[in-house]
């Protein structure tokens, strides 16, 4: 799956993303996943409940993934930590 | 599987829960659901992850479950929706 049918959710409004989702739902994509990392983890899962409660119904959570990454601290410093959530929707 | 096996994560640090876990974990538990709501979402994979990566390692995540759940606002104020997320943890 290409990176085009990934939204990758960061610190806006949830309804930022939920209109990226829809949109690319409306473009024809088969599957979007939602990608997120540390406190941006809960507005990923509200993204999803939202798009699947008010907007596309037929869209169901076909997978979710938890993982652990590396992020780069400041120079010089250890790589921090943080987890990380993938949520795959399908038609 | 009872409620004994379920660790309703809120606002206290992740290690309080990730204590919680192990212990359960260490008492013969086959199975441990982490539960959490709203912003706690993000602390619930935080603590799974790292149950998994620093105290259990052969601990799996065998299902993650989100949905919306409807919460009490004030007395005569509509309900509140919330994002919620089950992450089942297993040996």
């Amino acid at each position: 799956m290409s990176e085009e049918n990934t939204v990758f959710v960061g610190k806006k409004p949830a309804m930022a993303y939920v209109l990226a989702v829809v949109t690319q739902v409306n473009q024809g994509a088969p599957e979007i996943k939602l990608k997120a990392r540390g406190k941006a983890i809960s507005r990923a899962v509200d993204v999803a409940e939202i798009v699947r409660n008010k907007f596309v119904q037929d869209l169901a959570v076909s997978g979710i993934i938890i993982s652990t990454e590396e992020v780069q601290g400041e120079e010089g410093s250890a790589p921090l930590k943080v987890s990380a959530i993938e949520i795959s929707l399908k038609k």
